[in-house]
């Protein structure tokens, strides 16, 4: 097996992370991998919002909280939603791992492929910063809200373009202990 | 740079292929790389059936074909769909670029993370197959037709559960000529 497939094979999502921060290097490299993903037509009508400033972390993850706590909790509401909710009770809770960068990918609220466009750069960037030493974690709070008063204001502060909405976003950081091994992987190979 | 990312940036689509067809041991390499992909909770819901087959590979073609040509060209229709739909009127069209293989994967048509999980299970499986010196090309039409007849009736010939859509679709096979180098890169970029 290649270098290219054992980083895949050996990539886990990481939750808990050192409180070093990844070098501008580092994160110009993965982000760099994120824009040579593919994209419909070859649009690249992503943006790649990263934040490693310490302030701005934290009002995003106030903007997620304060978020949350406007969200009803009824019969219909989703379990995780719930825990999510319970914990933005609590102020001191952060929603981002405490990962010390964020990536957030935006894109054209118009553009159809702009969902698997989004996903396959994220998919980039997490297998180039696993190779790099870096963790990380597909995170969608703030996809799930970009509709919202409080998301889209952050997302005016973030600089992110009107007609984009939040299509995924990734925390990235130093694992501070080693992910659990993956889980079996399910029988869904079918070869005609 | 390392070779992860190197693998990255020189992975191009390819959409004309030699006829000679990729091996069952790299095939599985790359499915097993896309089964690999992160996916949301974890579900692994998505379904990989890959096609080389050729008689199976005539029919999926035929039914692509067979389905656009029951498309109306009206105002709206968007001007590449409308040359798909000429080129349908020509019985020895391939709308899979005589690819040598073809990799469908579908995913629970309920599940709200169907869509990133699939594209980054084709993103892993494209960049797989660059790393084995294999081109792709990821392909739209059986997703934007999942729910046309013709289309659900071959679908049930390739055993792709009722309760499933088509997300992506991806050809497979070694590249008859060398790409175009890649487009500049826009600048999307915003470090905070």
């Amino acid at each position: 097996m290649n270098k290219i497939v054992e980083n895949m094979l050996t990539r886990r999502s990481v939750r808990n992370f050192k409180k070093d921060q990844i070098s501008v290097e580092d994160l110009s490299t993965i982000l760099l991998a994120g824009s040579y993903a593919p994209s419909g037509m070859g649009m690249q009508s992503w943006k790649f919002t990263a934040i490693q400033n310490t302030d701005t972390m934290k009002k995003v993850n106030e903007s997620i909280r304060q978020t949350l706590l406007t969200i009803p909790i009824v019969a219909e509401t989703h379990p995780y939603i719930v825990s999510l909710i319970k914990n933005a009770e609590d102020e001191n809770s952060n929603f981002l791992y405490n990962a010390p960068t964020y990536i957030i990918v935006s894109n054209l609220i118009d553009n159809k492929n702009a969902m698997p466009d989004s996903a396959l750069a994220i998919g980039n960037m997490m297998l180039a910063a696993h190779s790099l030493g870096i963790g990380s974690c597909w995170l969608n709070q703030l996809p799930g809200f970009t509709n919202m008063s409080l998301i889209r204001e952050i997302m005016t502060v973030l600089e992110i373009p009107k007609n984009h909405i939040i299509y995924g976003s990734v925390v990235m950081g130093y694992a501070a202990e080693e992910p659990a091994p993956a889980a079996p992987r399910k029988n869904v190979i079918h070869i005609i």
